[in-house]
């Protein structure tokens, strides 16, 4: 797996820590919410994190669609089903989107390359 | 049916067949475009709608809102599903999306008890 | 009291009861953390409200901003220290903020004449 | 003229004066910064209307976008010039900007029917 | 002329070729309607890339600032009309312009000081 | 003092200059506007700063984070001040924001550790 791959979710994993480690304990529920909120319900954790990814691109942040799509890879989302859902976030969000689909087509081809997904480390959003 | 929802979705075919035929065919393509994402594909239509739906939530437009609740409530998505949706745009937007969550609530009663869905008429988001 | 005042509490209060009753315990929990973020710490509930203001005016939310505008006149905030952090939210969300001023000032003289400020009904942001 | 016309022009110098005549003396600086950014310079006065009206449909402020077209229809734009300005606002904005592109529609139907433009009074975006 | 300029565009043009390159037919459809927005029309292009550029600033794009820039030298837009349309983007936007009007005067220098502008390779905001 | 701190504020110094020093002196006023804004008054200099940072948190700006968690440090503010204010733009703007508290974490151990907070260089938002 590429190092930008490994490198992103490594700052994202030791920063959660000393955030969820602050003593603060507000931060750790809502951690915890965001977490909830894609676990597997009437609709599908594939789904879900698609719509994770929609709403990531469309408010433009690229850790978030980062990673979302480490998700979607590891929950095996197909291609074609990614491809469908950055479509509805272009569509929605305007060509404002571009350069975030332009950074997802790149992470997706290294996260797709590596044949496997996110770590096993609890991450949010 | 309310009023409220009648006069939402007459609004919105007035207004798009007063912007289709004002002859500058390239709003026909973007309209169009905007049409195409929401087809069925390798994701179902409900689910694309839930998409829709939550990108509207976090970028906070009330008129998308309603367009893609109508459009779940007629492709037959269920409460729940609908909720998890909604939860997902509410965790990721955060309280700025709580008053449209309200508003969110109030049409979906009006177009479940309406137990249709959208009009027969094309409409985009 | 005027009436567009007790109106917008009113909708307030009866559409969150709406969400809260709606046996989503998720929506419950992110409205606690809401309700606590506002709660007296380091920083006092004067300014913490004034923070909330902030944040809903750059962010364009006029629900928002009738909240906690609501909320600092009955916490008893000065018109100096609501112009002043009315001015920071201007000077960084720029002159698209304004349409939200305008809309700020009509409620405030409203909430300033009524000489009180929320219900005693629990409510969000 | 149309009453919503007219209503939008009084409302906005209403509350344009209860701003500047608060005795809050940044606010009447920023005030004038904006009406600065439009005057003529090596950019027209008519395409920096434009521009303001892109601004303010990719930022989908309704009120912003009622003044823009208001001087761009006084100052007079073509339909066209006003079309092709929207247009990029669409596509740079997406299908979020569409309701905001009805609203365009809808007033800018009654600033060409009136046959003339915004009032003689200052007024800001 | 400067590396960041030069990798700026060369990264925009080799992921563009990966995005039109999908075969996902939608996603090209799209940047045909980006591209057609920026032709010449009632609205000259040098004026057309400067309301890019205030749509970009206002969204606070780092890359399509640079890639409106970018075309805005190219069409030989002027230092005073470049700076008279980031002016109504900082007002329109506010503070939070700023760092991205750092960003823009950046990269001017180094576009200007080139002596040309964009590549003839096919681009999209 | 880290360098990631010290080549943040020498590029933000840097780049003002050349923006201040561009002889177009709305961009001049623009900044004096801003910097009025965090001057005391009814709000305390902390409290105001304070706002500065949710305002920057809730909108996703980096630089804007940087700069008023800098200034919070140097006026003194708690690490409990920070958090409370932190978690109000958390709950606010939603997960979208927790990339930018990871970043205000990373950074503000870092002012933290410095002992000391901004150069006396003047600067904006």
């Amino acid at each position: 797996m590429r190092k930008k791959v490994s490198e992103t979710r490594l700052y994202r994993a030791e920063m959660n820590d000393k955030i969820l480690g602050a003593g603060f304990k507000e931060f750790n529920k809502f951690f915890a919410l965001d977490t909830n909120a894609y676990q597997p319900g009437a609709i599908s954790v594939q789904n879900k994190e698609l719509m994770g990814l929609v709403g990531s691109m469309v408010l433009r942040c690229n850790d978030c669609i980062f990673y979302h799509l480490d998700r979607c890879v590891t929950e095996g989302c197909s291609r074609q089903e990614i491809y469908e859902a950055m479509h509805i976030a272009l569509v929605i969000g305007g060509s404002i989107v571009i350069p975030h689909l332009r950074y997802a087509f790149e992470m997706l081809d290294e996260l797709m390359a590596a044949g496997e997904g996110a770590s096993s480390a609890p991450a949010q959003a």
